[in-house]
């Protein structure tokens, strides 16, 4: 397509070198719709990124649109702190009825402030209250946030050297076939913790996402948290699955570790939770953990009440029955299938994901750069990620079409093709 | 007022213990206008709480509310990290314009997530980074915020202690007014700073609040400010105001420290931001310390462009002349002259504040709290503040009408008489 | 005198770079009597240093010699970590019945290795123990030892930097004078225990000297100590009394805060306790204090049985009457009287101290270097103390005769005058 | 043999509860030569524990003792701090020509304070200066010291528990063979130091007992060694070998190091250093990382002249031929003889060690406990080592003869018999 220079003047005088999406992405978005973007130039983007996971429903989802007009319309309340309001009190009913009790699960539910950070910090917390211990153990290639308490518990080496201080109290310990299958699992976070002798901190909980989407889209088999699970149980320590980019039916049901057959004792929802795109989080934990007094944790904007319109009605229209769940799983084998056919063509090619969550790799690790680039030249927005950002990463919305999935996924084998 | 019960069993048996506000606040409020909250019984309620500071335009401000429902109609870009959009440079432009360059402040603007703890755990790490030191220095009951970093430079025992481990990397220094101007501003911190032997790590920087909100309404005079920054400079540690509940024009001007003539090296600016109660931060620093890399501090909802269009909608509406700060001055005289009347008429009461933010004291600590409870049976929110929750906090929109603020004052002194 | 060069050769090639007092005194020492050392070529050296404290009856006493030589003769226990052995009988009933009992005091005696920082070691650990809480406050131009417990508690910028990590968990206050009487005593510590808002994490204990040899020879009056120990009393904090330098008679009695009338919950004990330069070291405490569980410290030397004799001779030799004191005291007077010459005749000059440990400063800082310097080639071995190596020190051995007293002091003079 | 009650009452009334030894062995010490010690009572001992490694030429070893006493005598210098003395001129000198230069090493020395706690602390300090980086990798199992840094670093969870706070800038390691062969060695180690998302805070410098002898007599293979060096010099990392206890000939050579071949960058000596159980301790480093200013690090008691004078002894007497080493490897053969042959009569019974230190064990761990209770009973002195106290741990002087070892190995024997 024809592209005019976009005026980023203000972005590139004002705001601070810190920004990052934008200089990959060079022009300016104005609307957006389903799986497309728009920028001010009215070229169309399909969109293969989905607000990193926020936007499961696609941008501005119509039925999400229409409850949040009609409230803010009737001037409901927009700011509530941790009040009562009928529309926290609707989203707590349905959030129990849609999510909680058909799946057996029996958590409180928190309102941490409005970020996945926020729930990440009280569920350490909280973990830390409950057992009386400081130390945490997390995953090679985790990524739980950027404030000093999650980010103590992620793995990225450029992520944690902004924190200017020595980030302790966490421990990594290996990912699923992080040391590619040469060891059993376990092995060595199992005898650290049998052994008094071994030096590490007997940790209060362990953090763990169930598919590492910024760490590299590597996806933990059901077994592997199974036994994770069990060594929790087995060794007293609590057990907190970061949901937050998986969640929300990113791989298919609407927690990523209900594939798994485990049940948590805490759990952090945010991105898609709100459905449209507006900060909104949950920190879920057994009712037995909820040992926190009043106002011992709290936050502003912990009662983003728009969001609590917009997630009740994104729980009512999409998880209400199995659909939403098998379309993702659909989807994901369309796109499976593709990938599987792009890496057959492509030596040093792989791929890997769930549910709608995958990721392309190649030998050279600038590769997934390039693609990127390209993509974003064809009108396919791509991100990557891991530590070397090696992984061209897809998480489309989950209402994608076929048709925009096929888009997409011949966009991407083209940009293959060209970069190679 | 007649009160029916209201129905809160699913905040009762659902939402965790750590809730607050709700409790002392037993109704379930359903929509807002201005300085009334009407609850789902249709009893009104005039806010003198304001969001804790987030609602300086009051509920639902008609002006953000069209630019709001405009943009979200037209299919606005809802989520965007930090992708360049429409939305996003008209606030850069409109906060440059309207804000900035009027005042001569010459910042850097990096949108660090979108609450105020993110802000302040920008500025830290931003702080720590510049100086290559790990010491911050903060002040008796601080407060900002509630995750890691910056709950370490929070006063209160009460929610340090939720940390679940030892906060360290911080040194609280007194107040102004802290020892009841026994001692000489700055003795102490002075004296350690410029004595080798002193123990005091050397701190990268000092982070301050003009005035302390949740601290108790404790007002920095501006010559302590000007003291305060004339010794960072000094001793070559930074100056960061954390102006997240004092800006926005709470205390007058758009920044509260404008008053005193300094200009900070880093600025937090959150809650009253987005001015329709949507969350929304930024952390502003001189453009000689924007040493950040790309990407080296992130978060999902840095990009909350509802946000960025109510914010810039509330610049252009109030803050293009001087009006919203005469207006706010003279509210505050309003409150002044009553709160004076009140103190004259009650052996032991005692009065502070600025701009439209006001602490009423009693020499019995539990007397804030019986005025807040009787003040809520008579239609008026107000919370306390303090160590001990023991100043009963004025906390009205700026945009309250005289008529308002005479009706919450006299409802206030008979809650005053009420509970003597 | 006529100095032939010394053959430093393998100090300066092989030592590391972290030797320091070999520096100031460019000379070979060969053996020592008393009060005097002499360096290999003959050249006698009267020590007004009396190795940092630690040789309070003077080099090689023929009494505690005798008992020395004996022992190694008989071949007595050398080395014994904690195994019972009649040496260690012999002393701890010579430190029960001349030391403890007749002042009343009910202590429990640990080894916790030989070395000063050995025993700050353990005394902090014990009193964490025993509070359960992290934090220890401690004073400005506090010295408490090397290792990274003890250098936390200690003031020195310089020491502190060479820890490699930032130094938690401890919070400097101000000692007695700090700030030149202009505030009432604990005014800034007592408001920060008061109040749950001040940001102090609550100590768990207070560690403090009586006197401040290495940070200048600061003097605590006798009543900040009893506020001192009220203050913890009254706030459920543990006194700590470092004695290491003070204690073994240095100030006139045994224990330095005897004439405060205080008993503290901990004490550390070193350096002159062996009486002949062998490391040793003790923490005292309370019985209820005792909850250490078999092994929880340990060390290598913590029973250091040939410095059990020579303690154990030295209490039966000076400790049984009062005769020590009281001649300590008296050249305390003797040194007073000639530094308040000195200081008559110098302009800008002062001086402090009490018992036999005094300071010599002066408005110019670097004065003091310049004395000792000219008073090695005098034949006086001198230090400095204090944060700029500002203050003159005189640590005379305790058993100094008068004579010796008066020769070293007109050196001094001397060598002020020689250097003004 | 027949026993009187001893008088053991001051050490049950008046020391802490934290003796320990004392309790194993119900008796009072009062003399000893060289493989020896005789209670009060005139009983003989047999000692295989030899001060925990401090007196590997044996109890008041003659030619030690004659150079010691002659020293006193003639009342060289006791305590000297770091001044240059005759004594440490000595050292110095014999330590260079004995064993630096022989062993092609070239390091400079350090004296750190007497203790080997004092000694890594002075390591770890100048290794976090060297690379200005705070994290240390220690081992599974490791033993470093009881002072905050050296404890931080040293893997019994009951020693760290007694710190009284969290134990950070650690991170442990496996030990060689730690996971029974069934991993590759160093496959986790080098995972995390190779992968930027690790998690792993870059190690400033790696700490390594080549055999662990509190951790249980664990031996690394010298291949395992030499791996580690080579993983330490690609991921520039210093590699200090604490040689506190394996040191000074135990293993056979005079480091324990020199059979792999490596040359560490630092390394920690004491325990047999001063060969009369005399407190003293180094650390040597090569002169490349000597970058410590004077009086960085310092304390009382680094200059323990008497330790000088018979550390010097004892190299002149031991170590100018390579008879010493010689003895100690044939005194192992003869120890390993006969552990292979008692595990052979005894089911579940093991071995492990190497030079002069070797282990015993037993699938039951509370047998340990029981043999070395029996074998005190029949005038052997043997301590456990291991996390759970389930290794019986032989450590005789390497002056030991081989009918000694003898007697001492049938006294085992008899002891595994009547415990069995």
């Amino acid at each position: 397509m024809t592209m005019t220079q976009p005026d980023l003047s203000v972005f590139t005088t004002l705001e601070s070198e810190v920004r990052s999406y934008c200089r990959g992405w060079p022009t300016v978005f104005d609307r957006a719709q389903g799986s497309y973007l728009y920028d001010e130039d009215g070229h169309r983007y399909l969109d293969f990124f989905a607000g990193a996971g926020s936007l499961n429903y696609g941008h501005n989802n119509p039925v999400l649109k229409r409850a949040l007009l009609d409230y803010l319309e009737r001037d409901g309340i927009t700011h509530g702190l941790d009040m009562s309001t009928t529309a926290k009190r609707a989203f707590l009913e349905t959030f129990r009825d849609v999510v909680l009790r058909p799946r057996g699960l029996d958590y409180k539910v928190m309102f941490p402030g409005p970020t996945g950070t926020n729930a990440v910090e009280a569920a350490l917390k909280l973990a830390r209250k409950v057992k009386g211990r400081e130390s945490i153990v997390s995953f090679t290639n985790a990524f739980h946030g950027m404030s000093l308490g999650a980010l103590a518990v992620t793995g990225n080496a450029f992520k944690r050297a902004g924190a200017g201080i020595p980030l302790v109290h966490g421990t990594p310990m290996p990912f699923d076939d992080y040391l590619d299958g040469r060891t059993p699992d376990f092995i060595w976070f199992e005898r650290l913790l049998q052994d008094s002798g071994s030096g590490l901190n007997k940790p209060a909980a362990v953090i763990v996402e169930t598919v590492q989407g910024e760490g590299g889209i590597n996806v933990a088999r059901a077994e592997w948290l199974r036994g994770l699970a069990d060594l929790c149980a087995r060794h007293d320590m609590l057990l907190i699955v970061d949901d937050i980019q998986m969640g929300c039916g990113r791989t298919g049901p609407f927690f990523s570790f209900e594939e798994a057959g485990i049940v948590p004792d805490i759990v952090t929802v945010s991105k898609s939770l709100s459905g449209y795109g507006l900060p909104f989080s949950l920190t879920l934990f057994k009712p037995e953990l909820d040992i926190w007094e009043p106002g011992e944790h709290n936050g502003t904007f912990r009662g983003n009440n728009p969001a609590f319109v917009t997630a009740s009605a994104a729980l009512d229209a999409y998880w209400t029955d199995g659909q939403m769940e098998k379309q993702t799983l659909s989807r994901g084998e369309q796109t499976e299938a593709a990938l599987r056919q792009i890496t057959a063509e492509h030596a040093g090619a792989g791929y890997r994901g769930r549910g709608l969550v995958w990721g392309l790799t190649f030998d050279d690790p600038a590769r997934a750069t390039d693609i990127c680039r390209r993509a974003f030249e064809l009108g396919l927005l791509l991100e990557t990620s891991g530590p070397q950002s090696e992984v061209v990463k897809l998480l489309p919305a989950l209402t994608v079409s076929p048709e925009e999935m096929d888009e997409g996924l011949l966009v991407l084998a083209r940009a293959v093709r060209e970069t190679a």
